[in-house]
């Protein structure tokens, strides 16, 4: 089997790294590492220990990549207008195209422009980090849930999940609406408060008024997924995510990130899409269409300039 | 008539000063500035001309200043608790106390302080500041409205209504409960997301999202103003006030000043109380609920030291 990894960043240069560490045929496109990596391999600093890739297949152009029985895509949702150029040349009949981005709507849009491909969702759980150039730094967790979202055949996502395992990653299948929902439940509160209000997960946490709106943006998630028909996005599993990210170590979502490097945030598929699936379905979510409202001002009218 | 000033500031220094230019007797309590005003007098830079008062009665202890006809409190909310030990000297069978404060609910704590106090609300409708020590810059409008809250005579406030009129003030008499409300429609929106997104009117105003969002806001209010039986708080008047921001020149309502000075933001009046006021009448706000909880976070973890 063969894969491709589109966009080589913390996401797609991590599971491919491991998958070709493994011994599996991984092809990756960089575009501004290109020429480091081609001369330095890729390196992995990781909790599960660091590795190098001496010398993987890179490219900078996808015209010039073979076609894959898999692509992995780890660019963020901002960057899919340019999927209609880059992975046609990748893409065989039976080609699975596993979109590990954030957010809701994704697959929809990306199936839109290519009617008949073979789609499944990548929700990854991971901390990682592009820190320079043909360097991923892996911090913590790892795991990948795998959902099937357009293969008529449930084959090639057994099979991504088993390269998966051989390259020790901990995934498995999972449903696809109520993994993407409750993806949700975390990213959709997190994401954008820590904008917001210029801060780290667990000073949300700790202070009692942010806790209590962040628990009641959760059940707004909750309610919403009730309304569409979404199965296991319950209260119960609001408690868990609370207690886990009191587990956690103080975290910046990649949305802070982004702002704070200046880079466009992943405004449209972690909160336009899903407000306005939410609201079609007689479920509106006031405090996280409010959140929207306030990163579109920011995003439009304001810089990161501020100090914390 | 004699008439009383606790808060000589942007509000009570600017209304006192008028009400003693047109011959009323008025005393002012006065804290820093004391010193200064007693030997330089106090100056007032207005839209309606510039003055001066070379010589007014003023005190920095109210136990030196006479019983008053009339007080008007121009405090800060957040001060309130200094009212017990401020105000009883000043107050006779028959004073008229004058609250020219913000918010919702604080008639209901000082009456609970002061049970036979006659007291009125006084809603400002101004653009002024003091400048510095003994100087209040009145930029313009200037208007004020009082209402009866627990006179039994009607009189009282009449008078101070014909004084105001005297002094060139426009006054009028109004409902307790619908002014109150109406002036929320306007203050829960645009003092807390001022400071939320750390802009002025005008920049709220042009977003489309947070144009949305403040409209929104203000419904909350006409929903809950519904529910608890006010009258005259209605989407004409959101309307209303849309149009008249529209038509301001941008500006930084008295909670973003606050906050911009470090000074606490009043939040116990603008926001917490009439949420939960709408709450128990079964209208909750939650947007509002929101904007509380961003600013309740930033208060007690948070320096304005965000940059525009």
């Amino acid at each position: 089997m063969r894969y491709g990894i589109i966009g080589t960043g913390a996401i797609g240069g991590f599971y491919g790294a491991r998958l070709a560490r493994s011994g599996a045929e991984v092809h990756f496109l960089l575009h501004s590492d290109y020429d480091y990596v081609r001369e330095h391999g890729l390196q992995v600093d990781s909790c599960d220990g660091n590795f190098h890739l001496d010398s993987p297949h890179v490219y900078r152009d996808t015209r010039e990549m073979p076609q894959c029985d898999v692509v992995l895509v780890g660019l963020k949702s901002t960057n899919n207008h340019m999927l209609p150029r880059l992975l046609p040349p990748l893409l065989k009949e039976d080609t699975l195209v596993v979109l590990i981005q954030n957010g809701i709507g994704v697959e929809q849009d990306v199936q839109r422009m290519f009617p008949g491909t073979w789609l499944a969702a990548g929700l990854a759980f991971i901390c990682s980090a592009k820190t320079e150039p043909g360097r991923v730094s892996h911090q913590c967790y790892g795991s990948i849930n795998i959902a099937n979202y357009s293969c008529p055949d449930p084959q090639p996502v057994g099979q991504v999940i088993a390269h998966l395992h051989q390259a020790g990653i901990e995934a498995q299948e999972v449903e696809y609406a109520t993994a993407r929902w409750r993806k949700a439940v975390w990213n959709m509160p997190f994401n954008g408060m820590t904008v917001a209000l210029h801060c780290q997960t667990d000073e949300l946490m700790r202070h009692p008024a942010t806790r209590r709106l962040i628990r009641e943006q959760m059940m707004e998630i909750v309610c919403a997924s009730r309304a569409l028909g979404v199965e296991g996005v319950d209260e119960p599993f609001v408690e868990k995510m609370l207690t886990m990210t009191d587990a956690m170590t103080p975290y910046s979502p990649s949305m802070r990130l982004d702002w704070d490097h200046r880079r466009p945030m992943e405004l449209d598929y972690i909160y336009t899409r899903p407000l306005q699936i939410a609201r079609e379905a007689g479920s509106p979510m006031p405090r996280l269409e409010m959140l929207e409202a306030e990163l579109r001002f920011m995003q439009e009218t304001r810089t990161p300039s501020h100090k914390e």
